[in-house]
């Protein structure tokens, strides 16, 4: 996003509120950052917003944006900022004041770090629940900007006044919990899109009732993909028998992948005691999602939200040489956690999350081989549905080596061989440093819908910290205990999100290889299910996935309830089928039926639901 | 057991008991019933008994039988037993009399019946935790047997004097809560063995010196099938990738022939919020054996001990008409039971338990045809490994017909159908009245293994109460609601129970098939590495299961360890296979090697691997 619309957008953001502090006497503001389609602010009113409000509200706005009133910057210690708007009856700046001034950047979460006067954003944004660092205006000084009688704390850029602002339109509502913490108040959050331009604006808008309309929710239901139920709970979703083929045939797709570089499956229980976690550190870091259980004579466990330390137990239950390195665990299971009951309905936040994961086990100097081998599974994968891929290589800052674990050399050894495979496959990529993790550099992939958004799909890991923590090693070549390391990768991260993903970038319409229903034949009449019944059987015998809709309806009903499924190819079964003329099959999303020589059609049936490889 | 044997083991008992209550001044007896090989007794002494005192009790027992201490029978009311046994401060037999005098037989467990009087066990035992009933001496009067000084509560019948008992041993030692119950005492329960003659015993004694040598958590580990890791906890097994491979491959069998019934593949997660189980009334009933989880927001979940319930959920997504049915839901997936921690390290009991399982959804008149597929996929199953199978039809009790769910035409019905089936099939069965569940009957099957032991493995339950509870149901031909019936079928049952049964009836020796590693290939030396590899990318290339042993070692101890691990086919790779003469293929467990001219190689591995049909 370029300066000038991101301060286009957070201008938007301090109008926002400067019509809503007119509007609603008493009105407490949270923060209002910028986001990738516009801003949003989260605020506390008397009386609850609600979106019939918003026309009032966006009149209000245009009302500011006319007049044109300028951003005016004024700087203030600290203490006085504190005192500023404690005397405005704005807590939550105050409360935001407070932490920065004793906690420092690092109490700052990102969202906040506009309103207190840190830095932008880098590049992609922070991912969720990391803390803001770095310098800026800090712990020192505060700023604040005025837009006519408004003002808030603010770090700025803004544009010059109101009436540099594009072209915006109030979003939608969402609660919001103050600071993400669901024991302080729930605040609105008034979301709002942005753009330079009306046509921009309008552009952006075609493409959201494009996304509405592919909604995974909405074609999930539709397309009789997964249900939920009242009685199992929110974010439990059950697979129906075609939901559950379009998983297995995703997932044999990866493991296929996999088996090229020798990958080996195992299997683990979704529960532990608690000492697993004491030992990887999970058990502290993961507190708040984990599921705990008790159990008979006083036993504690816990439900799995994650597969390594439980696959390092495999790989700990013998010595190694150093000839059978690397081992590379594959599992494809679910694992829990425990997140709020936000959104519900849909696979994007699930408590079931079922990872394609693995783990190998290897020596440093394997490293890059098999962040190189992983790198085409993914991007063979990807590829296959028309994803297009950009890559972030999350790197240390070398500048606080003392964060991570490992020496710099392990470190610097490491990165140079991800950059290194990065250039030899002419990849997009960027790096970002400071962006590892504590325990080894990433590389995090991000792919782009079919209507130009991005996903953060799969990411590579490198671990220096399980091997330590559970001691893992290989004898060498010398015979001496040596420490290996970790790589954690999942191809699809999670099924559910990846489902959720990519049903709407097909639209629902999967290819031939992958629909739960590959074929559908019609029936004119009763006359016609015998023949019909028999070709259904040999594209069973085949391999098929084929249906036979064999009821009284109408030719024209069938080939409509075949298409309202998304059904690749439905072929009509009457007369001159049953006199051995050419099948002509109504390929879904094609004008043009596809004539085939019955003599030639399993085989064309066959070649054409292969994977594409 | 024949009754003469039964009676013999019963006063085994009893001399057990009575040299204990010599050697033991002071100890107490539990109940002391007869089973499959001999007989045990649950006994509270001052000191523990170990094993090391075997010889001594021993020893004292052949005394008494020597002594030839004849059985003598008295009754008494069942008050004076009570005051009979205060007396004698044997306070077990005491509270089972008690028990037995205010609940009557009903609140008698299946192992206590005998001491209390009520009469012997249905051929095949009760299943475990089922509660005796029937009539007998009842809950009136009581019957104690004397042997010489020492006097036990007993029903009888035995043997005319101790001189009559045939050949025993003492066995082992275990822990038995008395009662079944965790919060009672722990009682010791001292097992022996008795025969006839000796020379059964001492066959006996021989299959358990073979079943020793095949314990499954001794193969388990030489095999490298699954380990079990303290931080992980017991009863959670890890599945190593060998053993992952014959997860896989039973359950593929399993898949594959269900397939040819239409069964279609579902996915659920193995948590539910606590309405599930509330509506399916498992929250009662299943209440001590379910692990629950305390979530954020006051959430309680349970993890799944079943699927059943999740399963009618995603029948009742939508409505279905009569010409939909019979849906067969099948799912492979673990579920969980909080037991007591008692055996560990091996595969019989377990928390987490995969069940290869099956709901089918149906109307009444579907149900025998469906019966007759599952008895047939479950015959092929165990068949293909040499199993005989032996099958209970478990049947309600018309005498008590206020017990069972449903009306009595549809259990007449429902019973018919699967005696028709029993019938037609030829099948080794035999009908077991009372022994249905509540809501409906099943057949139970039994399997032979090659020591002659018999294992309970798969169940046909039908079930007419969950429809019921779930109100779920089709729209039959005349456009009206019809209440559907629930079959529930696992062919193997758990996949950890019944590998656990294979890895013993096959010694370890899976297979060509089902092997982990199909074939080996061991160098003769270093030269022979590139041909051997070239085969072995053939080979896996083909399908199979190949390794190479290239290591240094000798020849002879490559075949050697192919042997410790039972591949079931080694082939050693030297100059005159490099030159393209015949390969030898060392046979696990044959004397003869098979020789097969290289260019027929592949394909005949490939057909000796095929999974019999």
């Amino acid at each position: 996003m370029d300066e000038k619309l991101h301060a286009m957008r957070h201008s938007a953001a301090h109008v926002l509120a400067a019509a809503v502090s007119e509007l609603y006497p008493g009105a407490k503001f949270g923060v209002g950052p910028v986001v990738e389609d516009g801003f949003y602010y989260d605020i506390l009113t008397p009386a609850p917003i609600t979106e019939e409000d918003f026309p009032k509200i966006e009149a209000k706005m245009r009302e500011i944006i006319k007049r044109g009133d300028a951003f005016r910057r004024e700087e203030m210690p600290i203490d006085d900022a504190i005192v500023f708007f404690e005397k405005r009856d704005q807590p939550f700046k105050v409360e935001l004041l407070k932490a920065l001034k004793e906690k420092g950047t690092t109490a700052i979460r990102p969202e906040e770090a506009q309103d207190v006067g840190i830095p932008p954003l880098p590049e992609g944004g922070l991912p969720a629940g990391s803390t803001a660092a770095g310098g800026g205006v800090g712990a020192e000084t505060a700023s604040v900007y005025y837009t006519g009688p408004f003002v808030d704390l603010c770090r700025g850029p803004h544009v010059a006044n109101a009436g540099e602002i594009g072209a915006f339109t109030l979003a939608k509502l969402a609660g919001a919990y103050w600071r993400g913490n669901e024991k302080n108040p729930q605040l609105q959050r008034v979301y709002g899109y942005c753009f330079a331009t009306q046509a921009a604006l309008d552009e952006y808008l075609a493409m959201l009732e494009e996304a509405k309309k592919r909604d995974h929710r909405k074609l999930g239901k539709e397309l009789d993909l997964f249900t939920f139920s009242e009685l199992v709970g929110g974010g439990l979703p059950l697979w129906t028998p075609r939901g559950t083929i379009v998983r297995r045939e995703l997932d044999r797709f990866v493991q296929d992948l996999r088996a090229a570089f020798g990958y080996e499956g195992v299997t683990i229980p979704h529960i532990t005691k608690r000492s697993l976690y004491e030992t990887s550190g999970h058990w502290a870091k993961f507190a708040d999602e984990l599921f705990h259980i008790a159990a008979r004579e006083g036993r504690e466990y816990a439900l799995k939200p994650m597969n390594c330390p439980h696959h390092t137990q495999i790989y700990a239950r013998k010595p190694h040489s150093y000839r059978e390195l690397p081992k590379r665990y594959s599992e494809t299971t679910m694992v829990y956690r425990d997140e709020q009951s936000g959104e519900l309905g849909g696979l994007t936040r699930v408590l079931s999350i079922t990872q394609d994961d693995s783990h190998i086990f290897c020596r440093h100097r394997q490293v890059e081989q098999e962040f190189a081998n992983i790198w085409s599974i993914i991007d063979r994968f990807y590829r296959a549905f028309g994803f297009t891929l950009r890559v972030r290589l999350s790197f240390h800052d070398p500048a606080r080596a003392e964060k991570y674990l490992g020496t710099p050399e392990i470190w610097a050894e490491a990165e140079r061989a991800l950059e290194k495979i990065a250039r030899a496959r002419q990849a997009d990529f960027f790096v970002a440093q400071g962006e590892a993790a504590m325990y080894g550099p990433k590389l995090d992939f991000m792919a782009m819908d079919a209507l130009g958004r991005e996903h953060q799909v799969a990411t590579i890991q490198l671990d220096l910290n399980l091997p330590e923590r559970f001691d893992l090693s290989c004898i060498n070549e010398k015979g001496e205990s040596e420490r290996i390391v970790m790589i954690h990768c999942a191809i699809m991260g999670s099924i559910e999100r990846f489902a959720a993903v990519l049903i709407e970038h097909l639209a629902g319409a999967f290819p031939l290889w992958l629909a739960p229903e590959q074929i559908r034949l019609a029936t004119v009449s009763d006359d016609f299910i015998p023949f019909a019944n028999d070709l259904k059987e040999k594209l069973a015998a085949a391999g098929l996935r084929v249906a036979l809709d064999d009821s009284p309806e109408k030719v024209g009903k069938k080939i409509r309830d075949a298409a309202m499924m998304k059904v690749p190819w439905t072929v009509v079964i009457g007369q001159k089928e049953a006199e051995g003329m050419d099948f002509k099959v109504n390929v879904f999303g094609q004008e043009e039926d596809l004539v085939i020589p019955q003599p030639d059609f399993i085989a064309r049936a066959v070649e054409a639901a292969k994977r594409p490889e």
